[in-house]
């Protein structure tokens, strides 16, 4: 099942989308030509396409500016750098984790090569900053502080969740750090950083930023989950993909870690050389919910969406953009892509 | 012979120094050990080091500064957010073109791995545009705009290289657009940023980045000049590097499209598969020079030197501020690393 989704993500993607597209096409043809096929405008070959992302992060930019009582296309615009600095690091990633796949499309660095993709996200995050230095409200200066403080999160979860590749005794606290800053650090930034862009006032910023950022350790739980029991129709990715790659997600190092009799036996499959059988993936699986990782996930995911809950309650703002925010979390959390 | 650094970039290289090691301490401790070996303030194990770059374009963005009466501290900030930006683009760019070798040491990708580099390259960028948006001055925001509008032109430049790298068709007036992005557009950058960051007059910045950008072609044409027949041990590269790579630079794209009979010869010397041997190198350097690509370069080089002096005579500055522009041009263009 594919969720619906929420209104007020169709609205923003209407205002952000120009604004994306304007940025991009400053770029030179060599580079626009790799980033509009990475962000879903166009095939391979140039050709117009439609396989973009759902643009959540923006559209938390924009309600965070509605949020302040503030112009929803200055939002906008704080959303489209967020999705820009995204948009670098899905990019990136890849080539670093060696993921073929994005968005049930090649990745960018297979169809055009990996010198080039490693180009067109330097100048996706070089534009990021572009698209905010160059408004003249001085909101969007501290909109350019934030953004610039969580892309430093971004790039410190990523070097983590490169060095965790290395080591078998990642401890469950070092994994939730590695998350926090990977996805929830960008995502407490989309909530704050149309706030700040409007020049809301702090408290109401910083309860949008630990809003935010609870909010991404749900999601990044979500799609922990995903990565081992989500559909592969609805994911893009292989069954199982995850344990194939051996990947040290949240439920994962929870169960190897919870100190359950099916961990060693998990971290015995997983120490073997060699990739998995389809078998061994099946049990894999199985042991980390024996291990208590599934649940141990869906509860904390619980939790995080519990605490992010209450921090938009503290937050003062209109009932309508309130209920927008929630719909887009429950959406981020609770759809199996 | 290596000439003596100037006397301006030793004083500059005080201010910024201190300035570029705070932004880079807050970097997370995976990325901070590669940006700092590749920056070489470190060996690879992380012990203290000192193999650092000379750091001109920090220079002349104090002097830029200087140039518009401002303060010299001021000049500083911008001259480490465009260093940064240069470390991001050597960093990526040795991956890209699969260079092992960066001023006489491993090249960092070789040392910390593909992934590594790749994410500290993205943590130097990143940190770029936050050095200059944290600072309170308003003439940051002007210079966080000409540093955003450089980098696109340089990462347009490299996409231009290696997009050369395919063809064997490329003019040489393409050529010239390739260096003017990749390397004028930053040195133009140094040279102007220092006085946006003070809120220097208009036609001063405009003067000195016209400057910078003649400056930044006479750099690239010397220092492909050197790519061929600059030594060893001052280069940091092996001998006949350029010819080697069958880089397409400045000299050799005169050279194969200037018509000279030797033009052919080479031509078919570059179009066999397989490495060129050490007497196939010697015999394609000679063959550069027949075809008339050395004295093209030389005579280049010394056209856009006088035209970068014309727009520093045009731009109205303290003598002494004017004498070390020169000297440090003079430096970059003259001397043989």
């Amino acid at each position: 099942m594919t969720p619906v989704v929420p209104a007020a993500v169709e609205a923003a993607r209407g205002l952000v989308e120009p604004v994306l597209r304007e940025a991009v096409a400053r770029l030179d043809p060599i580079t626009a030509r790799v980033a509009a096929y990475h962000l879903g405008w166009a095939d391979a070959s140039g050709r117009a396409a439609s396989h973009g992302g759902k643009a959540l992060r923006p559209a938390l930019a924009v309600l965070s500016a509605r949020a302040a009582g503030g112009d929803a296309a200055r939002g906008a615009v704080a959303g489209a750098a967020v999705e820009l600095v995204h948009a670098f690091s899905l990019l990136h990633d890849d080539i670093m984790d060696g993921d073929r796949t994005r968005r049930h499309r090649p990745a960018a660095w297979t169809v055009f090569g990996e010198a080039e993709a490693i180009l067109a996200g330097d100048a996706l995050l070089a534009l990021a900053g572009e698209v905010l230095v160059e408004q003249d409200a001085p909101g969007f200066v501290g909109a350019a502080r934030v953004l610039g403080r969580a892309t430093r999160g971004l790039i410190a979860g990523q070097g983590l969740d490169l060095a965790f590749e290395r080591r078998d005794d990642v401890s469950l606290e070092e994994c939730l750090e590695m998350s926090a800053r990977k996805t929830g650090d960008l995502l407490a930034c989309a909530c704050a950083v149309g706030a700040t862009a409007v020049g809301g006032p702090a408290p109401l910023v910083s309860a949008l930023a630990a809003f935010g950022a609870e909010a991404g350790l749900a999601f990044q739980l979500a799609d922990d989950l995903l990565g081992i029991w989500g559909s592969p129709a609805a994911t893009g990715k292989p069954v199982l993909s995850d344990l194939r790659a051996r990947k040290k997600s949240l439920p994962i190092v929870a169960a190897l870690t919870g100190g359950a009799p099916a961990a060693a036996h998990l971290a015995r499959l997983f120490a073997r050389p060699g990739p998995l059988s389809e078998e061994d993936l099946r049990t894999a699986a199985r042991l980390v919910e024996e291990a208590g990782g599934r649940d141990w996930a869906e509860t904390e995911a619980k939790h995080r969406l519990d605490a992010a809950g209450r921090h938009l309650a503290d937050a003062g703002m209109p009932s309508d953009v309130r209920a927008d925010f929630l719909d887009i979390v429950l959406f981020l959390t609770g759809r199996d892509r």
